[in-house]
């Protein structure tokens, strides 16, 4: 364990979601962690295919990275079943993918509705879940679900809040499946200090950014840590109370970031993870 | 009671909130209702001062407008113990306004942190809707929590759940504090038909509008009804269940129709009042 403890977080904790370096090819985003000190990665399953999953998974092996997790999997509502049954293989590639790269967490981003129907597509992501857990358990792999902020409930998920999360969570073995806390998706709610105590050995993985205010984009918005609103510290506080100690992904969607050389990126991110995370 | 029932809504229940028609002032909105059948107003407070309070109850009384709420109260968390007590004085004189236009709704948009914490703000809202209560028992205005989409959680208000906007309003009497159910606000949230059915006669006021995909602006992005993936009539249902009968405010933030004359858009609401609401 070769980070020191600055501001209250390890080093060592730091992985970097590819997301925020979009701009990076995966290769790219390996090469710039050992340039960094970075010891973890989140890649994005677009990412590994671009190269290769054979060649990203050993590319990150040789690189001595650890993977924190793989974004991702999800995206179960359909308008068909043949749609939704597409959606569940692939996911079970994901699953497969995953477990190739050396993670055993797949992040789901469980996706929209097909129609207006919110109670109808929050069913549809119970079954595609359900029906891609025995081949997450023959690979070793949970499924993390993540609650999307509410602001995405009509574009990118039906699953918005932490406690829906571990309401579908929980019909299934912790060992199996748990959920993603992220800052972003859940500073808002009144009841985050309640959920993420109940999530206890659930919580898969913890994601930080921040919210700017106002929020410059829907999607591409999210700010770097230190340049907003969310108490980090706290949320932090409470993750770990739940007993989560494990890798801290940092995922910032923004616009800004993307159009910046990455190391300029990765090199804000370490002092901003060290000061205000 | 002229209006008819077209596609299960009586026309009669349609209120303009002025902030659809933001190009106009109180005077246009107000003869433009006349123009189109619409039988009750929710005015903004900018537009009342512009016009004076008194000359704005008499317009609108004059007119034989009734005025569905009187928008807004709120916006209690400072920075200060002074400027906190300068929001409730502000408070108390928008009660009044309220009884002098003829409302007995004062909506409450609760206002933002002044800084990263969250619970704190949340424990000023509540002291400033108690510091409230005594005028608005004198004026018999009734004081209206209207939780926000949580996407404002950092810039308009703390207050982003119906759970957690009955929780606050529980602790007073009924006749004296309640909840706006905003279409906009709730109709993410897994639990909205829970709350709305424990909110009863709580329910001061129901607004709609309409999510589009992917929203084009976080403040002014709203939808006209029928423009996108809100499941109307299956909310109005279950607001109507819960024994909600009053006017039903068109409350919609977007330039677009900010930026068309008036006349169209209460023509476009008119219509889509009674086709998809």
């Amino acid at each position: 364990m070769g980070g020191g403890v600055h501001g209250g977080v390890d080093l060592e904790r730091l992985s970097l979601n590819q997301a925020t370096v979009e701009q990076w090819s995966l290769r790219e985003a390996v090469e710039g962690c050992a340039r960094h000190g970075i010891g973890w990665i989140g890649p994005w399953r677009h990412k590994v295919a671009e190269l290769g999953l054979a060649a990203s998974a050993r590319l990150i092996r040789d690189a001595g990275l650890r993977v924190s997790s793989l974004c991702r999997g999800g995206w179960f509502p359909a308008a068909t079943p043949a749609e939704r049954r597409s959606r569940i293989e692939d996911n079970l590639r994901a699953v497969e993918e995953a477990a190739e790269l050396g993670t055993d967490v797949l992040v789901l981003v469980c996706g929209p509705a097909p129609d207006r129907d919110l109670p109808g597509a929050r069913a549809m992501v119970a079954e595609g879940v359900a029906a891609t857990m025995e081949r997450a358990a023959a690979c070793s792999v949970r499924l993390a679900i993540e609650p999307l902020h509410p602001m995405f409930a009509g574009d990118r998920s039906v699953i918005v809040t932490l406690a829906e999360a571990l309401d579908l969570a929980e019909r299934f073995p912790a060992s199996r499946c748990g959920v993603v806390v992220d800052v972003y998706h859940v500073w808002w709610d009144p009841a985050v200090e309640a959920q993420v105590a109940r999530a206890g050995d659930r919580i898969l993985g913890y994601h930080v950014s921040d919210w700017i205010v106002p929020p410059p984009d829907v999607l591409l918005g999210r700010g770097m840590m230190g340049d907003g609103v969310i108490d980090l510290r706290r949320l932090r506080g409470v993750v770990e109370a739940a007993g989560y100690e494990g890798p801290i992904e940092v995922e910032i969607f923004n616009q800004a970031l993307r159009d910046a050389p990455g190391d300029e990126v990765l090199a804000l991110l370490t002092r901003r993870f060290l000061s205000v995370v």
